[in-house]
This record gives structure tokens, sequence and C-alpha cells, in this order.
């Protein structure tokens, strides 16, 4: 299948290569491709510069968001959650409408330093304001609430964890689902919340996410909801 | 020990049972006892009024905020979120200074319906503000992610999961540690997350937990952080 990753962070780099190795076509989309590669140091976060990584993964074409979005049959966006409308805009509705959206991000806004801040929150989701701005879009929120390690490798964390899913097309959720199982996880691991305004209940995952990763000096855990069956 | 427990609720009628099994002195607090006994009719939970309970309960006295505050060494906040503040003011500060103070409240706000939102959330948190307006008590954040059966008997749902524990003073955390450890937790499932800011994470789990109910069906269940050890 074609897919398109949204954003060339470490979560992008890390979904596009899972996609690559499952073999599917994927394409990379990014605001400028020239900028994008011309970039030599690490980012913020010491990850190498993307043209590092495109070097190991030259199946993986990078192009525009737009360009991006044309070309896949189901889109991934793993952009910084507060420019993820943008990027979206930037992909353009006509090359979202009708397809598979699985929305990776979450909305932290680091403006007002660490730790991040949730905005939307409580009474919004990035998933719905991403649902709301592209209603052609099939929008299913996942994986949001894991290290990008987690989500295309979930044995890393040993024994039973889960992973959510939350939109209002089941069959997208179900197409997902397959996808998730082709990671690695288990189906009875995934849990369905219902519609997309669930997304709130996985966004606000990330505060105790980021506080867990403090206390445990590591970022291979995940929640698993003991109990659910 | 003589444990005060503010809350007449479902949630406080839980605690205070367990803490009286154990074999401690236990005062519930209320702001009008004569009025909350005279309650002869199921709350909207459809839960029996409070004088059916303390029927059963006959060792455990019923007295106002204030009274059962001063009567407790350790004080454990189970009211309604919203209105926890007003509660512990009634209580009084000086009847909370120098002692452990466990909260167990949500911010849980139903004014605009359900499901409820928080209030305070993102940039503070229930567990912030009552130790900024109780600066002389040592405010210890837990048990407030489960459903209040699993918190006293953690054994009703299977397999290894967790409580979280918030606040500013070690000697507090490791006495509440001990409580816990006496309604039943295993010690290496208390997870210290660090300061009272951390009760942001804790608190923001419950939009999760609430569609996670919502979902299973049942509120036998709790989050296990898998891989924290």
């Amino acid at each position: 299948m074609r897919y398109a990753v949204l954003g060339t962070g470490i979560v992008g780099r890390t979904i596009a290569a899972k996609l690559a190795s499952l073999g599917h076509e994927v394409v990379v989309g990014t605001r400028d491709p020239q900028s994008t590669l011309a970039r030599t140091h690490p980012d913020s976060m010491g990850n190498p510069p993307f043209s590092t990584w495109h070097a190991d993964h030259p199946g993986v074409a990078l192009e525009t968001f737009a360009e991006a979005a044309a070309f896949g049959e189901a889109v991934v966006n793993t952009t910084a959650g507060v420019a993820a409308l943008d990027a979206l805009q930037a992909a353009g509705g006509a090359n979202l409408a009708g397809k598979v959206l699985i929305d990776v991000a979450n909305p932290l806004d680091f403006s007002a330093g660490m730790p991040p801040i949730l905005n939307p929150v409580n009474t919004d989701s990035l998933g719905e304001q991403i649902q709301r701005a592209f209603p052609g879009a099939k929008v299913v929120k996942t994986l949001n609430t894991m290290n990008c390690f987690v989500m295309v490798d979930p044995g890393r964390v040993a024994g039973a964890h889960n992973v959510f899913v939350s939109g209002a097309d089941s069959g997208a959720k179900k197409q997902v689902t397959e996808l998730l199982v082709s990671f690695g996880w288990s189906e009875q691991n995934v849990i369905d919340l219902g519609g997309i305004d669930t997304a709130r209940g996985t966004e606000m995952l990330l505060p105790i996410w980021l506080r867990l990763m403090g206390t445990l000096g590591h970022a291979d855990f995940n929640f698993h909801i003991q109990g659910a069956r």
C-alpha cells in the first residue's frame, strides 16, 4: 500500500522505516524538501539530521506535504502537534479526502518551558481539531501514547500492553488495527475507545507519560489496562 | 492510628470501612452531620444513603469536617473535587497543619454535562491547589486513578497494576505507601512520581479512565505501567 508520512522527525522516520520494511511504498512529506535535506546538524533532541537517515533509507522519497499526501492511499501525521494543522493544510484537504488519516501527534506546547502543556486539552483534542478541519478524512488517533520505538516494535516492552484507537469510521479503525497487527501488536491489545472525541483521553496521557519517563529514566514502557479483558 | 475521612460518598465510605477493618480509629467528616444522617434516599449514583452504611459501621463516628480533622492524625480527602477546597477550609488549616493529607479526589466538573471535564487541568491540579491552600499539610496525592473498590482491594484486578504517589514530603509518601501496603498493594507496584505537581499527570488519567469504563462496561480495571521495572 502507498503511505504518506507527514513529518521528518524521529517519529516520522521510525514509522516510515517500519512501513517500508513491511513492503509498503512510502513517501515522507515535509514543508520544503530541499531545506530539510540541507540540514547538517542534529535536532534539538540530539537526533541526526534527516539526510543521514535518508541515506540509509534510499527507497523512501522525500517530497512536499502536498505531494506526499497526494501519493498516499493513507496518510500518517507525525508532525509536531502545534504545527499539525498547518502541515495538514499544506498537504491539502483534497489530498486527504476519503483517506484514512492516522494521527499520531500530541498537542504538546513547549512555549512555556518544560514540562510541556497540552494545547488544546480537556474540552478539545488535536484529533478532533484535525477531523473538524478535514471532514472528508477518516481520522484515526492511535499510537500517540508511547515512544515511537515501541509503536513499531511493541515487543520492546515485555508483557501485555495496549494501544488505543479513536475515530468515527469503524472501517478506518479496522484498517488501522490491521496495520498495528503488522507492526507486531496483538489484536487483543488494541482498545477501541470509540469516537474521535476519545482522543482527549489518550492525549491527556502525555502528562503522566512524560513524568514516568523522568521517574523511570527510560522510555521503554507503556500503559497496560489491567482487567480490560 | 486515628484517621479523618472527609466526605460521605462511596469513596469515603469505602476507605473509612477499610481503615476501620484494619483496626484504625476513624471519624468521617461532613459539613452537617445531622443533615447527612437525615437523608433517606439513594444519591444520584444510586448509592444508599449514608445512614444505611453508618448502621453497618457503628464504630465509625460522623462529625463535622473540623471535628473529624481535629481528631485525625492523618486526613483523607474523598470529597467531590469541585467541593474539596471548601470542605478543607471548613476542616480548618490548623487542624491539617503538620499532618499527612491524603488527597484521593479528582477535580471532575459535571457542570457542562457528561463526560465531565477537569477543572483545574494541565497547568494546575487539585493536589497542588490543596497544597498551596494548606502549606502546613503534607499533601500526598494517591489512589485517584481507580475505582474505590480497587483502591482498598487491589486483588479485584488480576495481575500487576499500579498506584501512584505525588507529594513534596518523602516521609509522608513513605507513610502513605505503608498504608497502601496495608490495603493490599505490593510496594513494588507503588510508583512515586515526584512532587505534588505530578498530580497533574494522575488527575489527567481520569478522562481516559471514564472512557475505558464506558468501553469495558465495568470499573474493575487499573493502569499498569508495563516496563516500569
